[in-house]
């Protein structure tokens, strides 16, 4: 059953996911994460609820090298409630499909105090274990909600600023308190739904010649900005 | 042959390293880089050396779903030029071991046109394809170069600076013309002798609960601020 979890077909049908390694699980506990089970190996030196032989933990661990520790958790799906994108910074990701991305994203929000993260449909689940082992505690902690961008933003009173070539410069930006940020998909950018709804673009300024920034990065780089124009 | 190359120690011993898959081997023939020999089945349209049926790349290929070319260069190590460290400014990377960020890096520094990466030898393998996958063309635009960073730092009348936790606030850093940034490894930081040689450190104010900053994340972050504060 725990190995099933690394499928997100099994991970909805069970309404739970999996997580292992000994950092990341650590780092969730004392955010005082709720699991419903953590598995460990007499290895592992922190809190467990099921202790059980490395034999089982081989046979339950998506990794070539198993971890001490497995820990399994409920999906909650956390509400998106009216009016709340009005509020404070979002981080909106656009179909970004990467999972170290979005976890790293993840942790980018929390370092920088915005709001909440907004992942569209078409972004890597964020109950995968890549997703969460990159995204460290912070998985934990930001507000992370899941919605279709498009309903989601149309008709925001609040600013929606997209993340693309071309737009204004982020040096100049005189940050607003609430806002919206979209970063777009590694490969295509933003989708056309979403572009409709932008009120602007921002661009992070090129002194050189690579085509364009990894959607961490630019993500990173965005929030550094906005942080410092209103400090 | 081919598919030794995926083992540092097969590269240095042929002085040759291997890069496969679409996208990066033609940014990087777009870029000009010289390859010795690329290799690709019916399906590449782009620029090749040698044809080879789908069997054939198969066997050569790293990867489980293998691309339509795999290029094959020499092995070239720029050399450090006496005082070059002084002029402009260079990030250097003191024992950043994934393979993802030092590619990234890369690429950041291509964006932000930074003069020149230095690895130390601590770093993950310049020539292995993650590394040249995560930097896109950049691996054939930026200056990097590889050297044990104490020797390399020690002695500069140009500001090395240290990326670390508790440093002086980057925002209201007034940008040097020359500098060295050092980016410490992902888990432990700077090292001793690095940490020995330091003018000052720098952090990025943060807003929010997370531990750390991924340490590309941080790169680019650093960066956009230099270039901030010089233009």
């Amino acid at each position: 059953m725990l190995r099933s979890l690394r499928d997100k077909k099994h991970r909805e049908e069970l309404g739970l996911y999996a997580v292992e390694g000994e950092k990341v699980v650590a780092e969730l506990i004392a955010a005082g994460h709720p699991f419903e089970k953590i598995y460990a190996t007499p290895a592992w030196s922190g809190r467990r609820t099921h202790e059980i032989p490395e034999s089982d933990m081989a046979r339950a661990s998506h990794f070539p090298t198993p971890s001490s520790v497995l820990a399994v958790g409920q999906i909650r799906r956390l509400e998106l409630l009216a009016g709340e994108l009005e509020l404070g910074l979002t981080l909106a990701l656009d179909g970004v499909q990467d999972p170290g991305n979005v976890g790293t994203i993840i942790r980018i929000a929390d370092w920088f105090g915005i709001d909440r993260v907004l992942l569209s449909p078409a972004c890597a689940d964020l109950h995968s274990q890549k997703v969460i082992q990159a995204s460290m505690g912070s998985f934990a902690r930001v507000r992370i909600l899941e919605a279709a961008l498009g309903p989601a933003l149309k008709g925001l009173t609040a600013p929606v600023i997209g993340c693309a070539l071309g737009g204004r410069d982020i040096h100049a930006l005189a940050a607003p308190k609430s806002a919206v940020i979209v970063i777009g998909s590694e490969g295509r950018g933003l989708s056309p739904e979403v572009k409709a709804l932008l009120s602007f673009s921002v661009t992070i300024p090129r002194f050189g010649a690579a085509e364009s920034l990894n959607a961490a990065v630019a993500a990173a780089v965005v929030c550094d900005n906005l942080r410092r124009a209103r400090s």
